[in-house]
């Protein structure tokens, strides 16, 4: 037990330390900056949907009062209806509570699972904010290696599992590393778990670019599924809402109201507007979200067309999804250092290995993420050609350092 | 320490819990129900406040996006300059940060002060989210009671200060006693908190509606505030903005270098038309908001007024402040018992005593607060007129409960 206040047991947040890399630098109009670190759409959501908010600020007053805790009532029962078709299962309103966003969900599921000393089974890379976050709570991470493939092994999830340990957290399709994890091996986490008397714990914020069609994954046809399973997302990603702070938490009603101690005291309740936008959105933006995928999927493609120009260097692509690529560096220098490097040499801020990583992981030392959401073909193969564009420059100046 | 999940170690939200006890009660047209319960405009923001969030929905980009993890500059600059001419001293843009909301500016202090095992200090009776919320982190609360006048003791206070402590919280003007704290009582808190090491945290969510003209304190004068004081803030009662979503904390660079943890984890940052929303108040509502200070002053005054009609059944008016009066009640019957009864026989909603107390505390059977900001003198005289209507039938059903 540490005597640390609980915010000096974790780590600066890594994309506001990453916008500060920025102080100081000049781009030049010839090669603007190309910023590829935060997961997030830089357009404003539709001119629909910015109707829809301003109409209810003018003319609903209940749009500027509190709400219940675990949220409006029309948009849980919305996001019921649609996960039970969506999923073939029976989830119920009572099932769903909307939150602050999806990092407010995670942080809800863990506090109503976890006491001081418990443990956590996170893959890595992991979401760097799970891991601030367990780490606050007093929770210990318990690392399970993804693997070349991004991939984790059920069975080295089991052999990780102690008296302390409560959840296995998946994140699918991946942040950072933008793997979809096949329908099969979800399962097998889930039958660990409840194996196990385990909860598990999937996020899935990217849910709406997954490049497979149909369910990602059978969990909840399993009418028992909310003994074992705590489902996370974002409505951030899909409606453009990030400025907006709406999530969700979908699990059985009795933890949902253990939750609702923790989003009492933390917020309240959720922001009203971004609650109404969120429930429009699900309602009428079905045909423009499929746009927003197939651009997604496009500039997924973009980056799988544009390897070649950087796999001769020895660039290696891991993965490759929702809006993320994760590659392998070929530079004897760590990411961290190369990353900072990047935005000066080349006008590219990503975020380095190192913040997805334990502190001290090989592999961390050679991984970067891309965030590729917010750049169109064309900047990615503008990226691609500052990264080929590299080449020896960097490497005598790691062996110096 | 508790193997208990984090949730686990705490109560329900009160507030959630009254609401249901409304559930399958009808309230006849010629007697409807007085919702005294909770601490919250009913009324929307005015129209001009409402047309400035939905012009920046509509024209605004930057309004959907994410912003800084501490809030916007301009908003944080404004309170900066606004605080610094209302409180005589010198605060800094880089010492505010915006939350979600004030109970979320009193999450991110307290973890960055504690550690599992440590020990807040905070006056009774208290805020319930604030004892939630130290529950929920591990640390033990230490009651401090206020006594008859509802004025916390500082030399209580020293004897109750242990190796763990780690700060002294007051809430002023208080919620729920309504009691406003002279400047020289807040002094010799920082004092006290000064010289022992340990931080002040003043939560001043009602400072809008002090009966006093002036600064309420002068502890941003000392030069080294940041050292000992942490200031929190709402947003919510001044411009009616509950649904909304915004707080403030004031506190040095570097302690909101520690917060910016825990809100990044927990909610990435304040949503942005609550941001634009407060910072248009802040500029343009100053008069505004004088009328609504001086209606709640009325309101206030009311409560005085009807006091007569219920003194001689053996109520007391024990503190009446900001949006509170808080009573005690003359009945041989638990204060929680009796809010019940209240709902149903007297169509009635407000909190007993026990829900801001340590459980078991003998003073909290005898005690009621009324949330009197949203009823009108014509509304409080039907309240008392009610109170006063109850006498000796309530009596006997406790005698043989």
């Amino acid at each position: 037990m540490t005597t640390l206040p609980r915010t000096a047991t974790t780590f600066a947040p890594p994309v506001m330390e990453a916008r500060r890399w920025l102080e100081g630098v000049t781009f030049p109009p010839e090669r603007p900056l190309i910023n590829v670190s935060q997961a997030a759409p830089l357009d404003p959501p539709p001119d629909a949907l910015r109707q829809v908010i301003a109409e209810a600020a003018l003319s609903d007053p209940q749009a500027h009062l509190y709400g219940p805790v675990l949220g409006r009532p029309d948009l849980r029962a919305e996001v019921a209806t649609q996960w039970s078709s969506a999923y073939g299962g029976t989830i119920s309103d009572t099932q769903v509570a909307i939150t602050s966003g999806c990092n407010q969900a995670f942080c809800a599921a863990m506090v109503t699972l976890c006491a001081e000393g418990d443990e956590i089974i996170l893959p890595t890379p992991w979401y760097f904010n799970h891991k601030m976050w367990l780490d606050m709570i007093g929770v210990h991470t318990t690392p399970l290696p993804a693997g070349a493939e991004l991939l984790p092994d059920p069975d080295e999830a089991a052999r990780r599992i102690t008296p302390r340990t409560r959840a296995i957290v998946l994140v699918t399709p991946n942040n950072p590393g933008g793997v979809e994890y096949p329908a099969d091996l979800v399962r097998a986490f889930y039958m660990l778990a409840k194996e196990r008397g385990l909860a598990l714990v999937i996020d899935e914020t990217y849910r709406d670019f997954d490049a497979r069609s149909g369910a990602p994954h059978d969990l909840f046809t399993d009418p028992d599924w909310a003994d074992t399973l705590i489902q996370l997302y974002s409505f951030s990603k899909a409606y453009r809402l990030t400025g907006h702070r709406v999530g969700a938490m979908v699990a059985g009603p009795d933890r949902l109201a253990e939750a609702e101690k923790f989003l009492d005291s933390v917020t309240i309740c959720p922001n009203q507007l971004g609650q109404i936008a969120a429930l429009w959105g699900m309602r009428n933006l079905g045909q423009w979200l499929a746009g927003e995928r197939a651009e997604i999927l496009d500039r997924r493609a973009a980056i799988h067309d544009n390897m070649p120009a950087i796999t001769e260097q020895g660039w290696e692509l891991m993965g490759c999804g929702a809006y993320f690529a994760y590659l392998r560096h070929p530079f004897a220098m760590a990411s961290d250092e190369l990353a900072r490097k990047l935005v000066q040499e080349a006008g590219i801020l990503l975020l380095p290995g190192t913040m997805f990583q334990p502190a001290g992981a090989p592999s961390a030392a050679q991984e970067l993420r891309l965030a590729f959401a917010n750049v169109d073909r064309g900047e990615i193969g503008s990226l691609f050609a500052r990264l080929a564009g590299l080449g020896w420059p960097l490497a005598p100046q790691t062996a110096s350092a």
